[in-house]
């Protein structure tokens, strides 16, 4: 039978040796298939046969047809960072706990990879934002994707940034927080839910900016078309001091002055899920939707 | 001159005298530009001059060209549903206090009805909500539009309802609440608001789902696709008598049982604004964005 | 050996026939240490042997020591209304599910009486609230308690109340909303919950002010001394209807005018809990804090 | 006539020479009612004359009956702390923009001031926050006060901190979060408002806790009695790192396994106010109740 991916790649939770069982196992059904395996450099120490092909995580990229990734929400959205310039579909494999993106479990992995390798999955596509930083004295501009969110957080605890946002270069608002969260749909059930944000259905071509303990309280989360420009600057003076996060990975530096311009990345994510997939039911499952006080 | 539009109805907020000068005003500038003018029926009462074609605001949508309204949102938010059908372009006056719809303010009446009349306008599109009651024992349908929201809520003050919403035939979730608010982007500035919903840009093709007073802490405003069928079904049992509002002004009788299909409606309101529209500016003011505690 | 107790009323959830097998457990106990039992009438309906001394819920706080009650939170709000004025302390057995203030489980039942009956108990007190309708015509007042929360609550679901708020003869704010909730510290984890009020710790003397959907932004719980007198008038107007409900059981009528007065009981509820009880095991059970998304 | 105070400490906004008119009008005023006037050392180079008793903050306040500041609430929340020892009253005059705790105004100074000299006034009593963080290594405690609140902070952006909290030595919650505020009533409009908590009325004896962005839903703000004993331990672990700042302004360094012990201080602040004072007049201006969207 033909397999709907030939080459596939296995990224592996960073620096976690509890991933082996799990990764030994897909090695062992994707060689019964015939497919080709490619090892994320640090995922082949975890596991205990030798003899496969060993690549970096920038250069997998270009060299497969399909990544799967075994370790919770954070190692899918490391993936798909890395990946999002070569278009691979990605699958996430968890460790027992279900996530919001790697609906995929151990106990299941036969019957699910056997589906998905005989063609029977579906893709969604999801938004990842594209933050450059315009430096206010010329210097060459920093890069940076998030699958999740960016966010604009005050550097020193004990003081609040003051920041203006400009939608497609109309003024929206001046406001004094502890910072701002720009997130995607993915990103709702993130860090922006934890600051008061909506839940989006995550296949939506939307952006949401919710502010972090803002002083004034008639903020309120805001959405907004996915394929807006933002600008947030961050304004001088004595609250200037600001920095910048991607997925609560890369930091940025900015200073008073600066523009954070973010935008939608050219290409989505392509995520894979197997047939059964329902994001209602991990919501349920995740919120605790159920429970009563 | 060739005008942009050549046949335009005026229509009153409902029941208020003092809308009669601006209308007069209107009549002038319109006449003076060889318009002809349509006065809805209880508007005609409001103003000093007679011998003006007077229509029922039914009848009223399929003989202009352009409808003008002067009021407050709440004006605009029942011309629009009246005329949907009809596809008639609205404009909205308010009466000295800006709202999110009504965006002209008299004192600038000459200047911006001369630039509309001239062609010199932005024509948004907003979408609006279809609600269809299917009732349990098979009787005909109730039906209704609405523009804000429509919103399910307890019938008894003093019980919660219960409800299931599924959302294009899935399972979203069951809920014990006050009630849930199902709005437009349009509605995200009104009752939605106060329930704790989020800010929409007024043109998005998404629809918004807040939860009135939820029983579980982990419920949250939910943003869907706008092209998503809602069902909402009141569950059975001593929590079970519930009614459905349209816009806060039309009622829908609701028992157990009873299915409440809602979703977009097949044609867009059609917002006519001057081309100085700033929806971003409306939001600063009427939320008193500047303003720090 | 002595006993803490020696006349104790049961109390059964009204209209439970689930209760009959906790009842007969508590009576056997009781009876085995000597204690007089009396029952509330309809839950002598629930258990299998007669011969007991039998009493309305309103004459048994005259006549006994302890009340024990069988059933939820909602079955021990009743019977503390009921016997406030009787200063007889309260002890609330749950039926397998905790309450916030039923923390007796069935299977506990032995071993928590004995230590009771033997003077190793607890005993709480907290506060009630009573609420009296001034009318506006004159009429005899009406006055209710309520050991959760008082409700002033729009009568029309599609219109808002707008309200005043007065605390000691000051005014505070006027406010146009769904309602307010004025909760005690008990009620906090109930209804002012649901309407986004903060936790209090349940013996404190504060009262809560929460707002239920207002229409201004800037509006927040508010907590304020237990011993302070509330007033709310419902203002003349369009908005003008509104109902107040007690623990959303008792519905005491309200038009335009009328005023509500709201003020803490004479007398406290005297809550008996075993020696073990802790009240912050019981929040983080009910609120699921251990549970992350 | 005699004075109600007759050693008056002037304190100024810390680097602002803007106070300068004010302290003028104040000395002209004091010295007319026969008044010996101490000024602060920084505040001294503010004013046009010279031959005034003048001292460090430190010291003066063992020196005088009141203390009036000239400035904002963050000039009186710093005097307060400072003085807190010594037992003297504070009075407020603002700049021109009405504070929460600064409520005098420069253009009703001289009224004011003649009523409280004759002992026209009201005295309120309002809670101070003591922090002492109890070093895991045994090291010397560090120690410090609050008027406003205690927050215990994630100290770099992109990581959650973990803290357990435990009132009178009872277990509370753990939780993931961005930090807890820990507030006075005082507090309750400044950074807690922010975070979301309630508003509570500024003399009661309580504290309120309120956690930033937490990882689990249900957390909500939590009041508890003003003479609780708080301790919050910083959990070991990835996640560890956070910081203690009080009132925004004194940093305490804090590393896992550290315990922050947080009660009220022996002693209460001392606010002078106008008899005429009405903090809910205050409120209602600071939280623009009256307007509405």
């Amino acid at each position: 039978m033909k397999n709907a991916f030939n080459r596939i790649a296995l990224i592996g939770k960073y620096g976690d040796p509890g991933v082996g069982g799990t990764v030994d196992k897909l090695i062992a059904i994707l060689e019964n298939r015939g497919v080709e395996v490619i090892l994320e450099e640090h995922t082949a120490k975890a596991i205990q046969k030798s003899g496969y092909i060993i690549e970096s995580l920038e250069a997998i990229s270009s060299d497969c047809d399909l990544a799967i990734t075994v370790g919770g929400d954070g190692t899918l959205l490391n993936a798909a960072r890395s990946m999002i310039n070569s278009n691979v579909p990605l699958l996430g494999i968890n460790l027992g706990r279900l996530g919001f993106l790697v609906d995929v479990s151990p106990d299941e992995l036969d019957m699910r990879l056997e589906e998905i390798l005989n063609g029977k999955y579906e893709e969604e596509h999801r938004i990842l934002l594209s933050t450059r930083i315009e430096h206010h004295n010329g210097g060459s501009d920093s890069i940076s994707d998030a699958f999740n969110d960016v966010v604009v957080h005050k550097w020193e605890v004990a003081r609040m940034i003051e920041t203006e946002t400009y939608i497609n270069g109309r003024f929206l608002n001046s406001m004094r927080s502890d910072g701002l969260i720009v997130s995607t749909p993915t990103g709702s059930t993130a860090y922006a839910l934890s600051g008061g944000g909506p839940i989006l259905e995550p296949d939506m071509n939307a952006i949401i900016l919710v502010p972090i303990c803002p002083h004034t309280m008639s903020y309120r989360p805001i959405v907004i078309d996915g394929d807006s420009e933002i600008e947030i600057i961050v304004k001088e003076g004595p609250l200037s001091h600001a920095q910048v996060t991607c997925d609560g990975q890369i930091n940025l530096g900015v200073v008073s002055g600066d523009k954070i311009h973010i935008q939608k990345h050219d290409r989505h994510v392509r995520l894979i899920h197997p047939c059964k997939h329902n994001h209602y039911e991990i919501l349920r499952a995740k919120l605790h939707w159920g429970e009563q006080f």
